[in-house]
């Protein structure tokens, strides 16, 4: 697999440097640890959840090819490195450790549009500590946005069924967080985005016709839906409720002879109007012309007008703020680490004890387990070593960068192609919209199968088989 | 004033152009509207709340920096026009006209820091339509975004009193949506920032020490801890819930001989463990080591450890989500625009007409209006004309872009120093934790004074003299 992305993903174009976008305290932590002569040590560290968001069946991966070309931007330049000399943050040798740094590592991860429960390792990084710490910030930063919107958005495409979902909510939220979230929505199944930049840089299909302020500027509904026609075609999209919605609909059908390709409708009772538009259209002979909601979705009200005769779902601040939950609450820990620095050192687990913020030490391995039916039943981590295989054990960890050099690139689509495929692989009730539990076990084993304290049990469904 | 940001705002570095940072029918309608004879139409428009989020009591307006700043970055260059052209987006006269594209006209709006209540006009663009709607997104984007962190930073500091809050939210948000969110928390009192492109870009000061895994990777707590201190110095702070929190404080007060500069509380009740760890610190002399706390800080939680021996509060998710409110919900909306496209053609008011959606045609005017005391006690907007003035009167709108020229930039510094002094004229209620309406009234006011219909007013609290 290459890298497809062929532009920049840090700001609109090529830019230099990811590095600064990091916490103060990797730094620091860099420092000390480079003046203590522990730097070197081999360590494993861990990004994972310890639970889904409150009410919510399954997450869904997302960021991981984002994050991978952060890593091959992660280069403290001239500038950067002056920047922290200048605030004191490093010293001279930290700085000059920095001025060399590339992470020559191996990474491993969840593919991105694969599903993920509580305590899945969705990403492992093993390098020595320096390597692995300086990541932390703007891998968690990327996964836990990008998986935010991808989880909201695999809800609301699994309720919106065979009908399309438009992205259009770059303005309810910051710029590129925008560009970010068009992304994540389409490989959890969004089939278009308003953003443009998300079409340039990463061929999101781009659409969008009309608002209320083109009505506006001309002197009639009449004069401006002249004029869109006119411009893009009889097949454009309609916006019909700056005024009346039916004689919005009527000059439409009008001006194309039927031929309209669709209306939009952005106000009201989407389910009644919706339902008295396509009488209204059909009256009219304009039978092939269809009616895109849009006004406030989210995945409840998608699910609520599945009966209602809708052609597509344009989805805004829903979708870019995560439905509720704008983070993923992923956390990035030290997991294990060699006794000492000499290169052949053993490696020991190691976690922090507090009663609230629960991690477990050790090097992961996970698989899917499926029934015969090939129905997912079950998350299986093992600590330390593989979990005995089965043959329906799906592996879940790829290998994303080998001794630094990154491997697991892959398009949007083939990502996309893989959300489909591994919600598919869900337990029916995964696609329940009321709050529930996570829908299958994660469980955790021990070398030689002895199943392991689990201390995300709080957070999960019992019983399953 | 100048525009004092030296280095770019689109990416870690310079980058150059926003302009596709864009939503797709900004760029259809612009087609439309110049193949019509109306994109050059006298147009105004306005970007404005409808309401406060629920509960809250009052807004912070940030992102007019960050505005001004992707404005003169926002150009049409080669390949952005030629990616228009390729998926058919625009045609080639659309193109060229692009390429020639440079905002022209006339912006006014709040400044950056300052409180704002629903309907409060916050960005008026005066222009054409066709340069005016190509700034929609890119608008709403930064001022939805900032304005929903600094709205709740300000709400935090408020709680916080004199107690220093530090931003350390990055990890929580998208890698750049994390940048601006410290710029915009640091304009509502934040102190500091863990995210060192803050710093670099916004000169924001940054801060940060140690994770627990710096304590993990170390063969004990007290080689963690002695690395730490001979790094970074005795004044540093120390994360000391790794494993037992007293035995650590101990740890951290013996290496210093009672000289260390903080500890840091992460987990647990922290009002309770802030009072024993003081009780600890003063029975071992360290009487001036402070006590930091983090772990899933908010407003609330800030507020309840009001009387706990805390110096200063570390905020994460809940800052760069928000606090439950990602997004201000800022729409942008065209209020007037000319009869015809003649230089002096006579403004027209316009509005959609809808019951849900409501927007006030007509450009407008603000003042905030208070007492013999100082005290704020309403939001006055003229519509079409300034309102009536009275010396208590505070003008709320600037000119931060003339002739196309930006003449708005200010300091972060002078940002904050306004919000300091807008949020004091407050009622006290404003401070209130419990949900709320907003704090003052905003009222409308048509030529000569006469009270116009305030379609706000179902979220507004009535009776404020």
């Amino acid at each position: 697999m290459t890298d497809t992305v062929t532009t920049g993903s840090w700001g609109p174009s090529e830019v230099p440097t990811t590095a600064l976008l990091t916490d103060h305290y990797e730094l620091t932590m860099l420092r000390a640890a480079l003046k203590a002569g522990t730097a070197s040590r081999r360590s494993v560290f861990e990004l994972f959840p310890r639970r889904l968001p409150p009410g919510r069946r399954y997450g869904v991966v997302a960021g991981v090819g984002r994050a991978l070309r952060a890593l091959s931007h992660f280069r403290f330049d001239d500038e950067s490195c002056q920047f922290l000399r200048d605030r004191a943050i490093v010293d001279q040798e930290t700085a000059d450790w920095l001025a060399d740094y590339r992470f020559g590592g191996q990474i491993w991860g969840y593919p991105e549009g694969e599903i993920y429960f509580p305590g899945s390792p969705l990403v492992i990084v093993e390098g020595s500590f320096a390597e692995g710490v300086l990541l932390e910030t703007v891998l968690l930063s990327i996964y836990n946005h990008d998986s935010a919107i991808a989880s909201a958005a695999s809800r609301m495409t699994a309720m919106a069924g065979d009908r399309p979902c438009i992205e259009m909510g770059s303005r309810r939220t910051q710029e590129l967080a925008a560009v970010a979230a068009a992304r994540a929505a389409y490989i959890a199944g969004f089939s278009a985005t308003s953003n443009l930049e998300a079409g340039r840089r990463y061929q999101v299909p781009t659409t969008g016709t009309a608002a209320h302020s083109f009505t506006l500027l001309h002197s009639s509904e009449r004069d401006a839906f002249a004029a869109q026609i006119d411009a893009l075609g009889e097949d454009t999209t309609l916006l019909v409720d700056t005024f009346d919605v039916f004689e919005a609909v009527r000059t439409g059908v009008e001006l194309t002879n039927g031929r309209l390709g669709a209306v939009r409708l952005d106000s009201g009772d989407l389910a009644l109007l919706a339902k008295q538009v396509r009488e209204l259209l059909d009256s009219l002979g304009a039978t092939r012309t269809r009616i895109i909601v849009t006004s406030d979705l989210d995945e409840w009200n998608i699910a609520s007008l599945a009966g209602a005769p809708v052609d597509g779902y344009g989805v805004g601040t829903a979708l870019v703020t995560g439905s509720g939950h704008p983070t993923s609450g992923f956390v990035y820990k030290l997991v294990a680490r060699a006794e000492s620095s000499e290169p052949d050192a053993p490696l020991v687990s190691v976690a922090k004890k507090s009663s609230q913020k629960i991690s477990i030490g050790g090097r992961k391995f996970a698989l899917r387990r499926l029934d015969a039916a090939g129905v997912a039943r079950m998350e299986l981590i093992g600590v330390g070593a593989p979990p005995p295989g089965d043959h329906n054990d799906r592996p879940l960890l790829v290998q994303l960068v080998r001794d630094g050099e990154i491997v697991g690139s892959e398009t949007l689509e083939a990502s996309r192609q893989r959300h489909f495929r591994t919600r598919a692989e869900l337990p029916m009730e995964a696609l329940k919209m009321s709050r529930g539990e996570p829908v299958i076990e994660t469980r955790f084993l021990e070398p030689g199968g002895v199943e392991a304290v689990n201390p995300f049990a709080d957070s999960e469904v019992k019983g399953t088989p």
